[in-house]
């Protein structure tokens, strides 16, 4: 094995044009194998192992700054860098992340998770070293899909404004994670496949050369028609617009012309942009045959490409299904999605109504404002996004949808831990981010049942609203929800000792241990509170009032969250019950894991509720 | 008076062209005299007069859409809507806004107040407008500036990519809010100067003009030549790539060819781009001479130009001079602003350190991510930022600086309310979306002394941290600082009754309701907080042990704020004081006014404190 011989980048540069094509072959082999025991991004990492490998034997990392945006895409260069043997641990609890992370290794200068960011942390990286005086060269790696991405083009629009020797890589694929969308992807799409631009370019030039350099008029035209025409219909020419020398399309799969392409490069001194064409989930004929099922995927075989799952309905499962069925008899119902329309369960609605169906990009900001104009048109907007993802259009849920009272309804998917995608990926934030926002409605359902229910229900509101779920699949409650009603909780048990106030699928871990605390004698009550905002005031000042002991439980962080929601209501009522928990993820970054583990760690889970109430019971039971 | 006659866009279409020239001079008048008596954005609305007179000569209003990037700009507009009777209560407390509003007018189809959400917003309402089959034109004016901004590209390429009848009219000025930046500034700069480009065209199309049509290959190319580069060498190429029809430029004051490009251009079936160079400030002495003081501003005399306003230092100022005279020892220091130099104080760092200032242009979240990257690279930069334009980075904050524990500053100006401006500018939330975001510090000096001291603090720092500090100018609290130190609050005033917990500036406010209170014969103490997050818990917990009843004070939202951190801190530690109360904003959107109305309206200033903490002490000590 060619890859037993590579245990840093500078071992890379002894191998010659061979063996780094064996290499890239070794690559594949241990991506595929490891992404299909831990799960992972396979297509994106697959598809870029020749220019990672080209980037390494060309450039001098560290010393040399790759910035991977997104990062979903850094596995080879993982492997590279001094992380062969941690590889296999990647995506689990302790192990390598899945995305680039600065305190991982000095190879990771800028970690990423979100897309869009790498050309202005390149170009701050790039400013700092010119300020001390320091010799290296900073590279982007960016997605075309990422370049949609609103930030994107302004770390563009200032790096040609700067001027510096920042290189930027366009890796082109032609899909973000869904098939690319918007108008700057159809432009590249001309670059590549408009026959019309090469051949003009290539036959005017000859037209040109065959005018005969006569005096007059005439030839100088044409002497200046040449030179401004060999700087305009370059076909990178919206980049050279920028301020970026444009370099490409050049194969992404050809180590040595990527090679000799980034040598050329290397020294160039004002902002560069190479346009490299790969192909997502390359040398994999499942994930070749279809990538967006292989962006991020869980554990799968090898052999046969079928995921490996348990058979329960998703939360993005039922969400899709139950949207497809309110659209039928609603025709306001528009759904729109920031490339994710497979993640958010969308991609059912999208076969029922594929007109009716918005895939706006990696671009959440306007995905949000332009919902927020579909809604003063009168139609009804659902935004299904990742709680992550949602934190990029904070300000446009603030402004352009909840200072309207616009109609948009946000379908919060994979919030709380999301597992092994760690901490750029958790939807930890989202209840504190979203419940402060005046008019805005925020519920949490217990189960898909209720989410379904929750979603008519939203749709109904005449006012903007955010349901948050989580990742995966749950069963369902196993009691049949009431009917759902503004600002109104759902006491799931009732009990004499402890009661669980708990938001979304945490009312489950809390009737189980509910159970377990009924065998140990102790009665507790569970509500689940299905309305982070407005609060069912009427029934906590209740529960609180005759219960002495009251828990909190959510998957969000303590600080602001629903917990901190409980307690104001408590305090602006000038009620306090004699003793108060909440119980939440703590003031940090939790790191990646598995779901279960992660809840086992904030003591989320049936045993830690369980063993929180049960401490928290024996002990006194009025202020000392 | 031409003005007299009109009272809807209907009156003006039936004016000559002199009738409408001279309106233009009388609407000019009409603005230089309110925004001289109310404040407000003088140079945007004198550069706009000519434009918003021609879209409501062409375009019928509110059946066709016109949405106003930032809508600052939008005064003409308000007094040729129905609104000219009103408009002398612009900006004041219940009168009409200074930015559109939807509840307003219905010549206003979408709010704005922040920039670059036209084209997303304006692209919904043209979807919901098709799904509903009507027959009307949305129209998005957005200024260059604004055009920088991510959320502004984004909605390009989606509007570009679905191909509909959207109209964007780029006025461009030249200027965002300071001297606009950017690749893209400098292309658009080159269509307006590069006589090369003009010419080029010109003579080239008659170059090809002159070719006889004969037959054979070069006859064949030249056809194809010229049609491409009728196509190609238009200076708005960059938007024609992206699927827009390029028009322009255009001359912004001159009213006739406006009308007459915009009837043009009213049929048209696709996306279409109207480039219209306007001079910002224009037809004021003052305002075309210094557009930047006349961006935003206080009342001014008409005569000299000259402001009327106090002598007190103001927080950015204060600000800005601390920053030049810290970097001024340490090279380290990088000053960041989005488009708002002088807004932040940050004028006189540029003039002293001309090299380490970035000015991104609207660009917030590159701003906040480059920022990150220089961090990272090793230098210590400060983000000078409004509240309420921080939203747009709630991401990257989260991300980029906090995740990764980059020692970024931000100076977050304009907190809490900002008075006239109204609700898409009040910066009331970001203490509820900073303080859950884990490593960050966030720290609100009580005056502009203790702000410099925080400023010093936090550049020693290790971490990322927040300083958010209020709008206009501010007495100092009279007793000398004390140094700062992490998590430490300090006790401004014992007291035996009740404690105020105060959030920066109100402890000023609170500092003079016990004065009153001890008149009254009620002994209160007071607490600055100082660090936000993490708060000085030994302090907090020393004050509610031992003084009966706490009022915790802030200039944010409740729910979230920081009331809320106290209340989780005492209820982690098990302690509940029989009484405590939050004061601060209440869950709503509050209207514009000017910032000591609006303080008292929500009981923040000296007097409602006082009514509060009276009343309070007067109640039951303990929980009924």
């Amino acid at each position: 094995m060619v890859l037993d011989r590579i245990s840093s980048p500078d071992d890379l540069k002894k191998l010659d044009s061979d063996e780094l094509i064996a290499l890239a072959g070794e690559l594949r082999s241990l991506i595929i194998k490891t992404v299909s025991a831990n799960g992972g991004h396979l297509a994106s990492n697959l598809g870029i192992v020749e220019l990672t490998i080209a980037l390494h034997y060309v450039f001098c990392s560290p010393e040399d700054r790759i910035i991977w945006d997104v990062g979903h895409q850094s596995y080879t260069h993982k492997v590279l860098t001094g992380r062969k043997d941690r590889f296999p641990s990647i995506r689990t609890y302790k192990g390598l992340s899945g995305f680039p992370k600065i305190e991982e290794s000095p190879h990771d200068p800028f970690g990423t998770g979100h897309s869009s960011t790498s050309i202005s942390a390149a170009l701050g990286i790039l400013e700092a070293r010119d300020r001390h005086h320091q010799d290296f060269k900073v590279i982007a790696v960016i997605g075309d899909g990422a370049l949609s991405g609103g930030l994107a083009f302004e770390g563009l629009n200032n790096a040609g404004h700067l001027k510096k020797d920042l290189i930027v890589i366009l890796n082109d694929n032609e899909m973000s994670i869904s098939p690319n969308v918007g108008a700057l992807s159809s432009y590249m799409n001309r670059i590549l496949t408009d026959e019309r631009y090469r051949r003009f370019k290539k036959e005017t030039k000859s037209f040109l050369e065959g005018i005969p350099r006569v005096g007059g008029q005439v030839a100088k035209i044409a002497q200046k028609a040449e030179e401004t025409l060999k700087g305009m219909l370059l076909p990178g020419m919206l980049f050279e617009e920028l301020g970026f020398d444009y370099i490409g399309p050049i194969d992404g799969h050809n180590i040595d012309q990527l090679i000799e392409t980034l040598k050329r490069i290397r020294s160039s001194a004002s902002p560069t942009l190479i346009h490299v064409i790969s192909k997502k989930g390359k040398g994999y004929e499942f994930s070749e045959k279809d990538p967006c099922v292989f962006h991020g995927i869980g554990p799968f075989e090898v052999e046969t490409g079928s995921p490996i799952s348990s058979g329960a309905v998703s939360y993005s499962a039922a969400f899709g299904n139950c949207l497809s069925g309110l659209a039928e008899k609603d025709p306001r119902i528009i759904a729109i999605t920031a490339a994710m329309k497979e993640g958010t369960g969308l991609d059912c609605f999208a076969e029922r109504f594929p007109d009716r169906i918005y895939d706006v990009g990696i671009a959440e900001q306007h995905a949000v404002t332009f919902a927020a104009g579909l809604a003063a048109g009168g139609l009804r907007p659902v935004v299904a996004i990742y709680s992550t993802f949602l934190q990029r259009a904070y300000d446009q849920i603030v402004h352009d949808v909840c200072l309207q009272r616009l109609p948009v309804v946000f379908a919060v998917d994979r919030c709380g831990f999301v597992g092994e995608d760690g901490p750029t990926h958790h939807g930890v934030f989202d209840l504190s981010y979203l419940r402060h926002i005046p008019n805005l409605t925020v519920l949490a359902p217990k189960d898909t049942d209720e989410l379904t229910s929750m979603l008519a229900w939203a749709l109904d509101h005449t006012g903007p609203s955010a349901i948050r779920y989580p990742r995966g699949r749950a069963p369902l409650a196993g009691t049949p929800s009431s009917p759902v009603s503004l600002g109104k909780a759902e006491l799931l048990r009732d009990g004499t000792d402890i009661v669980f106030i708990a938001a979304g699928n945490t009312a489950l871990a809390a009737m189980k241990a509910a159970d377990r605390l009924a065998a140990a004698g102790i009665e507790a009550a569970v509500v689940n509170a299905r309305f982070i905002k407005p609060l069912d005031r009427e029934l906590i000042l209740n529960v609180t009032a005759r219960i002495p002991r009251a828990i909190t439980v959510e998957e969000n962080v303590l600080q602001g969250g629903f917990g901190s929601a409980v307690l104001e209501c408590l305090n602006e009522a000038g009620k306090y019950p004699l003793r108060f928990l909440r119980v939440g993820i703590p003031d940090a970054f939790i790191e990646q894991g598995s779901m279960e583990r992660l809840r086992e760690i904030c003591g989320l889970d049936e045993n830690g509720l369980f063993a929180t109430a049960l401490a928290f019971a024996q002990g006194p039971s009025a202020i000392p």
